[in-house]
């Protein structure tokens, strides 16, 4: 087992040294739209995501951030390349983190970044990637985890040469045996936080196993800080990923537990979409429950005796139940709705009255 | 990396000693019941399982074995517990494989079950998990990985002890990171093969994600030589998530590599419906080729330059294409039997007229 890492603050959320595995997402909107950004950002935030990320190609974008920062519910992290100037902008701009490839800055421009992170206490991650290794790795040791895990000290050496030590790493590989061979060598030569991804995913379904796979590998061995699922999908799409990842690996935090049947010939209703909405509306609650979903009343009530609350559903009706007891009946079209005030009443927190998505 | 392990023939297919990792099901019908097994046996192997389990409870079981395993296009394994005389029956019936915890078939019948193994060239499964832990260990070092393990040891011991080595292992918890422990400890300790699981695991979606976490923990380091993804779901739902599973971890067989757009606002056709009776139409075909299912025809054929083969949807027809190139114009309906007929040209296999599912 990896020991502690040191720990940093993106804005309010800690990484590392113990502190519970965070989620990220990154915007795909235009970042110099704040209002459709700030838009994505609420819908990151309602599905449980803790750090965003926003492309900062641009000084109209650095200026936007300036707008989206005090209004995001999440700390915001700027990517940034080749242009120290946006690194210094986004750090004016309140970014609560900066993302960069330090040699793709310049090792003359860096100390301005690393000057201006120290100033403002904004931490840096360096985000070492297959896609951008330097020229004489890449020819001296071609596109390997030993390649970017040299590029990874190289670049995190160039912050601590000027005594920046707020710094978390990631080092991204396509495949997943690559990713892990990568973070384990990463590991085993720095106590920074690591931000764990596979880069180019894919699909949803595709990039979801690609990313349990490698987190699999890295996080039974306490490797691992702060995690992205990289998709070819909406970002919300990867906050849930990432979600059903680290429950895979009894690491989700606490918050509801859906549980539903598979249906079989006596479903009467269209359980999966219930089940699809619940997920959806339910993905913020923090209160631990456990939420059945039943397809019918035959073994629904009985099956589900361990959850708090539940429906077992009939033909265009469900019983909504507790703790296994039938508590009452409602129309098929009220079953979602009647369900989140219950849970509401139970967790006391307030859930979002329409679909988010 | 691991070793080589030993190598042991299940059948045809080849387990263990570098052969390529194994795709394994288990049939959930009453294996009584010869005409339904055989049917979901078929399913299976046509979805690309490679070798199939069924249950043998009692003598009417083994019976069946006799008329099933002539027919199965697939090696049988039979799964016994408690009575040796279930093991015998099924190895006189045909049995591929034999799945034993040979700790509760008893120290004193173990020899004749390995006498009748070795006598007609039947391996055999040392089967551990968590619930059927011995009670001295369970005591003594509690439902651990340690335990586990050394449960394993003891079982394989006993096989040993009757100079019997035609044997693999499995070692299952319910949770990736304590599977993923056993199994580590297990591979330092044995060179028999290794048959990977998780053991209930759950759904389709949180049992695919943890079998993914465990495997990609495991593989990646060389340990593995067959999986099995259990699931709650129809077991040809296991075979299509381990298939998946191993092409996230660059380890999938050839066969077709079915890529598909994300849907649009462009989309006007039922992508995702004509994409899942692909996917399983296409599961059992071994011929490496790139089909591409594209939702307009603006984006279509030149996105899908790199498929062999493809469509491109546009209001109730498709253009097929091959290799970037438009061959024709087909309606809505016929898309995918001509596809199929396509591909059946260009690879030779022939591919079932009707879904399987």
């Amino acid at each position: 087992m990896r020991g502690k890492t040191r720990q940093i603050n993106v804005g309010t959320v800690k990484v590392g040294g113990g502190a519970p595995v965070s989620i990220q997402s990154m915007c795909n909107t235009d970042t110099r739209d704040a209002r459709a950004t700030l838009r994505q950002i609420e819908a990151l935030a309602a599905a449980g995501c803790d750090i965003v990320r926003i492309a900062v190609p641009d000084m109209a974008a650095a200026e936007a951030l300036r707008e989206i920062k005090p209004r995001s519910p999440l700390p915001v992290v700027a990517d940034i390349h080749f242009d120290y100037r946006l690194a210094l902008a986004s750090v004016d701009a309140g970014a609560d983190k900066i993302r960069i490839n330090p040699g793709n800055i310049g090792a003359d421009k860096i100390k301005l970044v690393a000057d201006a992170c120290r100033g403002a206490g904004v931490p840096i991650r360096v985000g070492v990637n297959g896609g951008s290794l330097e020229r004489d790795l890449r020819e001296s040791l071609g596109v390997t985890p030993q390649a970017l895990c040299q590029s990874a000290l190289r670049n995190i050496r160039m912050l601590e040469e000027h005594d920046f030590h707020d710094i978390c790493v990631s080092i991204k590989l396509s495949n997943v045996n690559g990713t892990v061979q990568a973070y384990r060598m990463l590991a085993e030569n720095c106590l920074y936080p690591l931000h764990l991804g596979v880069t180019e995913a894919g699909g949803e379904e595709m990039g979801t196993l690609k990313s349990a796979a490698a987190f699999g590998a890295l996080l039974c061995d306490g490797i691992g800080d702060t995690v992205r699922v990289s998709l070819t999908a909406d970002p919300v799409r990867e906050v849930y990923a990432a979600k059903k990842i680290l429950k895979a690996l009894d690491m989700g935090r606490t918050g509801i537990d859906l549980v539903a049947c598979p249906t079989c010939g006596r479903t009467q209703i269209d359980l999966i979409g219930i089940y699809g909405e619940l997920e959806r509306r339910l993905a913020a609650v923090k209160t631990p429950l456990r939420v059945a979903v039943m397809g019918c009343a035959v073994n629904g009530p009985g099956e589900a005796r361990e959850a708090d609350v539940g429906v077992a559903c009939g033909v265009g009706e469900g019983l909504i139940f507790k703790k296994g007891e039938i508590v009452g009946k409602v129309p098929g079209d009220e079953i979602i709705e009647i369900l989140l005030r219950e849970i509401e009443k139970m967790t006391g927190e307030e859930i979002c009255r329409k679909e988010q998505n």
